[in-house]
């Protein structure tokens, strides 16, 4: 379906979002550091979380939900941790400070966890779990998310958001492995894709507030979304929230601020990241050749009737990043759209098309 | 059911279980140290990973295959983190070691992790994170299982162990929040404790071979355990594996000896031990506060029809653990005759029954 998709060079639509920041009054190198993230987002493939954010934070800028010039500071360190205040700043911004701390932190103590509250939306978990493995450690990623779509288990209550993980691990010859997951079967952001596409859900991703199945993507806000494994996911999210959120300060559970439908009221986001320095444990390379082997044997089982190939958590992303760094980044129309609406709004060219 | 079995105290299964680590050999402190852990698993309702497993430990170790002096030592360090050698020593006497220097570093780091190799089975992930707990801590614990189950999502070839994470996190009038949970629908144990039964297992725990549901436990052979949320269940087992066993130079994957069905290899187990000091982050009381009023919040939901109750992760086995404290361990008849077996065999009076 993509493949008839316009598509734009990354360089562009970094520079598109870069320009609509400071156009909104960011400074000039936030808005690129911010583009940047954004855009990588792209880049491997989570459509959900890039670009197509961009028109939601310009109204919250302009709302006054952002903070433009937030003073992002360690509040609290000890040799392998700290606290950051966000300041109410972009979430891309402050997690870019939280990874850049734990990594120096981690390459003298070997592991580092950097805490942020007062922080907001930041992309996709996957692009802060990658951040330490271009030192050679491994990152790992914890966060609140920004809208509350789960019950605990049993209950009807939306108190929890999809909480998600992410783990970025470097291997030598093979792409790194990179899970990013939240902790229900579907993300919020599948189902609204279902809904635009006017196709209906599978059973097992929603139930109503019957407990029946809830298969029409139109009617999602009468249900919720189902967690992995039942009680487990229920568990995950809990705890990645305690950790990401309660732990520092930010917000969590009947806290949340539903930032689809409150674009004022500053979120207080919470999330979490850690730096394991792999030298620390031993060889890197070796580690490195051993991740190889352990993808490649994965990848070597024998498979179930119908399956063509088995996959490695992010080979997929991968893959779209080295296709989508060469041939451009395939936009849905109905976004492309939406960004020449904001253009215009704020005084800019359109996308340039090719 | 269990209602009918006959009850233990518990500290007379503790007197049981290190009579009978001693009469194979293992010096007393030690047999001491794995008999209280073993019979805390059984307190807190872990049935399967507690007592349970006393005739399988003595059986590797009558082969040979558990090293009953070793020297468990730190082989790195840097001020957050550790690397032990386990020695091949019994696994609850590794990981309290590392739980212990997980503690002290974190005392003075904020946070610091612990990974081992060279270990064994250690009983529920959650022995493990509830330490740190006692030192107003969070735990996190990670491991690698000691059998594959789980193959790749799409294959059929048993790659994977159903690696489990654990976290505990202390609150203030409220049972701590304890997740401890394998990355599969159902552990193995549950499986086998149907087939016990003659039950049927549900839909959703096995496939077979040809990828149809797999619903009689005497099959199991010819099936593997479900991940839970598809990919997403194989994605946490293989990056739990990763950061558990192959950071730490342990057994991951194709490595990985099945120890039920080899009792004499070194099965060169991988667990990693994190411990994080809440007070690095912030006033202690008040974070147990906010875990309470999370707990809280959770609890009071309205539910779904014909739901009584909900609970929070480890709720239930903190009830468990007060009842069978007061009240005695109710063990299977058929586990005593096992235990009365093993006694007969060592020389050993039977269990006493009050």
């Amino acid at each position: 379906m993509s493949a008839s998709f316009p598509r734009f060079r990354d360089r562009v639509l970094i520079a598109f979002v870069t320009q609509a920041f400071e156009a909104v009054g960011m400074p000039r190198d936030d808005a690129a550091s911010v583009a940047d993230l954004m855009v990588s987002a792209d880049l491997g493939g989570a459509e959900g979380h890039g670009i197509f954010r961009l028109p939601q934070y310009i109204r919250r800028i302009r709302t006054g939900g952002i903070n433009l010039h937030p003073r992002i500071r360690v509040e609290r360190e000890r040799a392998a941790m700290a606290l950051i205040d966000g300041d109410n700043g972009m979430g891309h911004l402050v997690l870019k400070s939280a990874a850049e701390h734990a990594i120096a932190k981690a390459r003298v103590t070997g592991v580092a966890w950097v805490g942020v509250h007062h922080s907001n939306h930041a992309g996709p978990a996957s692009l802060y779990a990658r951040m330490p493995m271009a030192h050679d450690m491994i990152g790992l990623y914890l966060a609140v998310g920004n809208a509350n779509h789960l019950p605990p288990w049993g209950g009807i209550d939306l108190l929890l958001s999809t909480n998600p993980i992410a783990v970025g691990i470097p291997a030598l010859e093979e792409p790194p492995v990179v899970l990013d997951m939240a902790s229900t079967v579907a993300a919020y952001g599948k189902v609204k894709t279902k809904a635009q596409r006017g196709e209906s859900m599978p059973e097992g991703w929603m139930i109503d507030r019957e407990g029946r199945p809830l298969t029409d993507p139109r009617r999602a806000a009468e249900g919720f979304l189902l967690p992995i494994g039942g009680y487990k996911g229920y568990g995950l999210a809990l705890v990645f929230g305690l950790l990401a959120g309660t732990l520092n300060g930010a917000a969590m559970g009947r806290d949340t601020i539903d930032f689809n439908r409150d674009e004022t009221t500053p979120t207080n986001t919470g999330q979490a990241i850690v730096a394991i320095d792999i030298a620390a444990f031993g060889e890197v390379e070796q580690f490195k050749r051993k991740v190889d082997e352990v993808i490649r044997t994965m990848r070597s089982s024998r498979r179930l009737p119908d399956v063509d190939r088995i996959w490695l958590p992010g080979e997929q992303s991968h893959g779209k990043r080295i296709a989508y760094s060469r041939d451009g980044i395939p936009l849905a129309p109905e976004l492309v759209q939406k960004l020449d609406e904001l253009a215009d709004e704020l005084g800019m060219d359109p996308l340039p098309r090719e």
